[in-house]
């Protein structure tokens, strides 16, 4: 039995920024134990082809305006902090038919995305009892209510264009609460090239011997005096305070009895208030692919592009001609169900970032939602993704003005020159689907889901040793890299304060 | 001495749709008492060159998803109805000397004036007593705290971009405040062509003999059972209400002693509540200067420019170098004085209309802000009009991609086909400010401000029998045709609930 003053479930950035509070707050003795053979948790950044280098968890600061993290970054030298850039422009917007739909004067898709975004806001301004639905009903309610005021190519692309939002929740239309659906940003987002200079940087201020690696935690007991955590390595730990920031997926597992990698045994069970609050709290699956290309034979220009999904049989008539609300949703959610063949890659709204906008890599990276995630991740080879996306990548790079159709040498077998056009060497894709100790990428709302209630049932536990940290239990920066770190601190603080340090 | 039920002092839309829905509440005797010699008062319609129709006064159905007045306009028929069209789109922005800045992917103008804003609304988050400052200090303070992470380009260009607002307020950034600044927009705005059919609508709703017109009032006494209402032509009214329509600006008058035009004396004077509340309720100005071309010779593509206002000396380097904010604001300030003189338009931030988008008028309306609307409209001829409009019309028409100069036709001497390139056949200025029963435009809230001071002082006089309506009484489309509209209707449901007549 080892005893430490905090033990710190994950070395994510929650539980590296409370590792490195608690030490600039003069404790000496805590321990972070971390299930894998990295620290960062969702912060991960990975090498590609040649020198490049990829985040392919958390890629932007978020919410410049407030984002504590950033603050923190923007008082260090250009030396010691991420490099950042910000990469907010107006992206290129391209239908399979239409091609570019971007800053239309006619159709002014975006300033209808606004009036749309505005209208699932005021839905909820009617009443308190208001029933939430999915984005996807709310978007027909508005083409069924606003018809006569919209073009034949309004309500066409208008419905594909305002599935971007499935890029910000990483879930799809149909599976997201209009209610949750809005994303009141604070300033700008920066891109930051890489995050793991972050973690490095924040786990570098507290001492080394603190991080045990490759330790899983299987059981925590708060009955006696102190609380007890046990590792599958059979180590023993007493301590005052135990702060976990496991993802929320895997605490979940923790409510249900049968034993699976990465799940704690509570002794005593997680309070009723947690428990219930499991039940309105859901998780999505933002995931990513990295096309890597031999050299930048595209425009420059924009840093991003979105891919329509190619809009439902005829939706036009049918909107046009409906009866009532409820047959069209019907209607309209039959044509548009999702299919995962080859090629299919137009079901699906894609999001791209050009890295070479703002950086020397030749690279796009592209970002998807669940159901597409759980499929692309699960592909087991590069020629299976690559034919996955052929079509929409051939479409963005005529988008982005590059003449030339893509040739594929994953193999490496061109000589230099050989080829004109687009030389594609490499392409990835993430695995947090199929990562036990991540299953997915952050926290997420279906429709009736309220994310303060796990966020009140996580943070309210005055009279616990146990703690919670992590994405999830935050509202400012839910979600985001800032939102973690911020909530690490937020913990260090009160544990400091509930022990008397400060 | 007439008895009538209610007086309605004004045929503006609030008094024309108070006395509709009075008549639709079974009201048999009431009185509109309009000093002009037309009614719509601030919604007015006036005739060009040739066949031509344009607003001088509001011109937009503005928050079309909550519009009232927009609502009931769409359940007619489109004989019945006001011609309108969705104007919206990415306005043309040009700079004297750079051109065109819009939609510029390493500016990002835009995207910044949203940072823009959302720093200035959190400035307030910050706690309930944070000082309110001009917009013109939260411009410089934005540019000074976050200098690093602006480029040269945008530190000169944002500022005069973020003046747009002053095309919705109707007064300069120096004199608006930041508090108030920001409007939340409730769907899109639809231009009206024109307005006077839905005056001429509502005003057909009620009997024609309740309209008085050329009778300006002179004072209201309620000390009595009834209110007494005196006219300048000797009319005497007694009524059980009276509903005061009249313009912010004009009612203000009514605290001071001096007589004037329009003044009405209140006896008992207005309460100390109101006296108190117009301490911290302004008037702006927003003007329109109307161009009016033989034939549109430029592009129909967008249908929003804004000329934005030169930059101050050197404001690049002023800002990087600053010490402190306080310095800076002074600087920059007196960089930024105003001149009046001929061809100083580039020092204002002109918006424009291009009414050719979406019809076959070939003319283009400028909306302008205090204090320049004030010195244009004192402008008694043409040609200084023009004079002093010509730089910015000329790189308009430019950024309209229309190759050839203006040539000025006001005395119609040119034969057809003689010339070619733009041909301006006529222009004209509103003359809000001169006109006695306007003195300017609508509500405008100055540093210190709060809006709903007067909405509640005008609304809560609850045992008078004296009662207000206009853009000025509400907080739901305050400054708004609509809103005006919407306040008329109030008042007309609650004087006949007071009645007893529902």
């Amino acid at each position: 039995m080892q005893e430490k003053s905090v033990v710190i479930i994950g070395a994510g950035i929650s539980g590296l920024k409370a590792a490195s509070e608690l030490y600039k707050l003069g404790y000496k003795s805590c321990v972070v134990l971390e299930a894998r053979d990295r620290i960062g948790g969702r912060l991960y950044t990975v090498p590609g082809y040649k020198e490049n280098k990829y985040d392919i968890g958390a890629s932007w600061h978020h919410d410049t305006l407030i984002n504590g993290l950033f603050l923190e970054e923007l008082g260090l030298s250009k030396e010691e902090r991420a490099h950042f850039v910000f990469d907010d422009d107006v992206a290129v917007i391209f239908d399979k038919d239409r091609g570019r739909v971007d800053n239309n004067p006619e159709m002014t898709l975006e300033l209808l995305l606004e009036e749309l975004i505005k209208f699932n806001e005021l839905q909820f301004f009617e009443g308190l009892d208001v029933t939430d639905t999915s984005y996807f009903e709310t978007i027909v309610k508005y083409l069924y209510e606003r018809r006569d005021l919209l073009t034949d190519d309004q309500i066409k692309y208008l419905p594909q264009l305002a599935r971007y939002m499935e890029s910000w929740h990483g879930i799809d239309w149909k599976s997201m609460s209009s209610k949750c659906m809005e994303i009141a940003h604070q300033g700008r987002n920066a891109f930051v090239m890489n995050f793991d200079k972050i973690v490095k940087r924040i786990s570098s201020t507290f001492p080394e011997e603190w991080l045990v690696m490759e330790t899983e935690v299987t059981s925590i007991d708060t009955q006696g005096i102190k609380a007890v955590v046990k590792t599958n390595k059979g180590e023993n730990y007493e301590c005052d305070f135990v702060l976990v920031t496991i993802p929320q997926s895997i605490l979940a597992h923790s409510l249900r009895p049968e034993p699976r990698k990465g799940r704690i045994e509570f002794t005593p069970p997680l309070t009723q208030k947690i428990q219930d609050a499991f039940k309105t709290a859901h998780y999505g699956a933002l995931g990513k692919v990295v096309f890597e290309f031999e050299e930048c034979c595209w425009s420059k220009k924009r840093s991003r592009a979105l891919s329509l999904g190619k809009s439902s049989t005829d939706i036009i008539n049918k909107v046009r001609d409906a009866d009532d609300l409820a047959s069209l949703i019907k209607r309209l959610d039959i044509d548009t169900e999702y299919k995962f063949e080859e090629g299919e890659s137009w079901d699906f709204p894609l999001f791209f970032v050009n890295l070479a906008k703002h950086s020397d890599i030749p690279s796009l990276i592209m970002l998807m939602a669940d159901p597409l995630t759980r499929h692309i991740e699960s592909l087991d080879d590069k020629e299976k993704l690559y034919d996955f996306f052929e079509p929409v990548l051939a479409k963005l790079l005529e988008a982005f003005e590059c003449s030339g159709s893509v040739t594929v040498d994953f193999d490496d077998k061109l000589k230099t020159g050989d080829q004109k056009g687009p030389i594609l060497k490499n392409i990835f894709t993430t695995k947090w689907t199929q990562d036990d100790y991540a299953l997915g990428a952050y926290s997420a709302c279906v429709p009736g889901d309220d994310p303060l209630d796990l966020v009140l049932a996580l943070t309210d536990n005055d009279g616990s040793k146990i703690r919670f940290a992590g994405e999830h239990t935050i509202m400012d920066g839910a979600g985001c890299a800032y939102g973690a770190w911020g909530s690490g601190k937020r913990e260090a603080v009160f544990i400091a304060q509930k022990m008397g340090k400060i």
